[in-house]
């Protein structure tokens, strides 16, 4: 015969509504408990009527993570800090990179959401920052959570992660200014994501607030990679007068940039000072270590995370209106040797 | 009204049966094709019946991958393959990393492929290398594919990639000896993963072929970690007579013994010779770049996600007993700046 949900829980000594509860993922149980379940569940070989959990409309509980960005050390601090909180709270995760210029974007996301039963997404840029993806969502009701950069709450009923770019930006290339720079050089990331152009007006900010005319000729275009970095070393060298210091748009860039200025024959910082953005390990492990500002991928996922899972909890429960508040983060200024004289 | 799928089929141009094989994720409808039928279901706002679909014994779509693994480019580049091959084939990715020691690992395994209703599983190594969840997926009929570290076809109804670890270490030791090096340190993985055991063993090979003996002083443990290179680099320095070349399990441990390395004012590869394993992007961003096997991560883990694919559709046909063959692959020697005399 095979075993029930009641001599599931005699097993464990737990009651019949804490082993539904473990068999709907529904993230209340204690973790010495859920053990105790999973181990009568295993040692009983009980299976769960599917079809039934189905009928009785149980919640659905994978999200799904929709990016494009070539990064690997953020896609996977992003993918860090969303499972640690999928965990904790019984959810799945289903990853999506795709193309956010692709014509079919729209319904390739709906059509994902439908056909793997998604409880919700989290949106990372430039997606969070595209309208008709937004809009084609709100249609059909379906639950997410944009991480965007920018300071001010977006008109929306859903939440928000915003990180503070602009800010963080302002601080490194005060930063810059403040050990005796004044001719230095931006390289940029993808124009399509709004964090190249918060950076960008923060480094533009903090020139103008000291009196040092922005010069759009020390302003390279690239996108978030090592390679952009390689290639814009090999113009700054080139530069007359060389600019004396450089700030990367993130970490890739200026990793390439300092392996572009050794192949140069620059001595950094001597010659010319690096700053990069994120505080990924690259930051970290090149020889001189880099100059950047912190920005908590990870915590700021599981931020995202969490606001998500409680706007697809507080959406189940009728007539629940809670205010989603939106959540902030500002990167921090971490000094290293690629920038001290 | 309602669209049905007769309406979508009209609007789209194409019969039923292929609006069918959209809905259900069937992977055989031309790209082009598919995007008209998108489009059509998109134009009529069509919402299949879920519960009618799902009553009809409709194929679940996702794949998971579970792995327990600490190396980004490793997990970046493995989601890459079996992202690209579930694009094509129709299919969705749900991702678990997890801790292989863990005491409810093969509990953790078995509800989640029950519960977000998957359609099999890739394993990497460890998983892949443990009877106890193997044994737990062989009683529940759930097809997955292993990638595993050596050369010989496991016993299995079931389809395996195989990495030939041990030739492709032979190789890079052989590259050390004919450099003139024979004083040569190996810094081991993880020793849960087959491959570190591999990889030491033809380490081992390639020195006993030339007559070196092995000198288990010059064999430091570690895990797949910069930090495990940067603390070798701090032992091999002290040792007397010195090592003039390092052989690193992998890149990663391998970028971490050059700044090491290089803490210790070492000139590599003058001072010390370094090669590394894996071919990923951290050998090509050091500076010297860094000597290494191509390992087709990419590649390894297409190939495996096309084998479960196979073998997932050939379990749906009642009968079917197609044998499902392993594929191999061999990681292939890389010589760059850090062991050129």
């Amino acid at each position: 015969m095979p075993a029930t949900i009641k001599s599931v829980a005699q097993y464990a000594g737990v009651s019949i509504k804490t082993v539904s509860r473990v068999i709907n993922n529904e993230g209340t149980v204690k973790p010495a408990t859920l053990e105790k379940v999973q181990e009568a569940i295993e040692a009983l070989d009980y299976k769960p009527n599917k079809a039934a959990r189905d009928l009785a409309g149980r919640e659905n509980f994978v999200l799904g993570y929709v990016y494009d960005n070539p990064n690997a050390y953020y896609i996977i601090d992003m993918q860090k800090g969303i499972l640690d909180e999928c965990r904790s709270s019984g959810y799945e995760l289903l990853i999506h990179p795709c193309n956010a210029a692709s014509d079919n974007i729209v319904n390739e996301l709906v059509n994902m959401v439908s056909s793997a039963r998604l409880a919700g997404l989290i949106l990372s840029p430039p997606l969070s920052e595209m309208p008709q993806v937004l809009s084609a969502l709100d249609e059909r009701n379906i639950c997410y959570v944009r991480i965007l950069s920018g300071s001010t709450t977006p008109n929306s009923s859903l939440p928000s992660v915003l990180i503070d770019d602009y800010k963080a930006a302002y601080a490194i290339t005060e930063h810059l200014i403040e050990q005796g720079h004044s001719r230095i050089a931006f390289i940029s990331g993808d124009m399509a994501h709004q964090s190249t152009i918060e950076r960008q007006e923060g480094y533009k900010a903090a020139l103008k607030a000291r009196d040092i005319p922005v010069d759009n000729q020390l302003i390279l275009n690239g996108t978030y990679s090592f390679e952009t970095g390689v290639k814009s070393a090999e113009k700054i060298v080139k530069m007359a007068p060389t600019p004396t210091a450089v700030f990367a748009c993130n970490d890739e860039i200026a990793a390439g940039t300092l392996f572009g200025a050794r192949m140069n024959g620059l001595d950094v910082p001597a010659q010319l000072a690096i700053a990069g953005f994120e505080d990924s390990p690259f930051s970290r492990q090149t020889y001189p270590t880099l100059t950047t500002a912190a920005q908590p991928t990870t915590e700021i996922a599981k931020s995202a995370t969490s606001a998500l899972i409680q706007c697809i909890r507080s959406r189940k429960k009728a007539g629940n209106q809670d205010a989603i508040r939106s959540r902030f983060f500002t990167p921090q200024l971490v000094i290293r040797q690629s920038t001290k004289g």
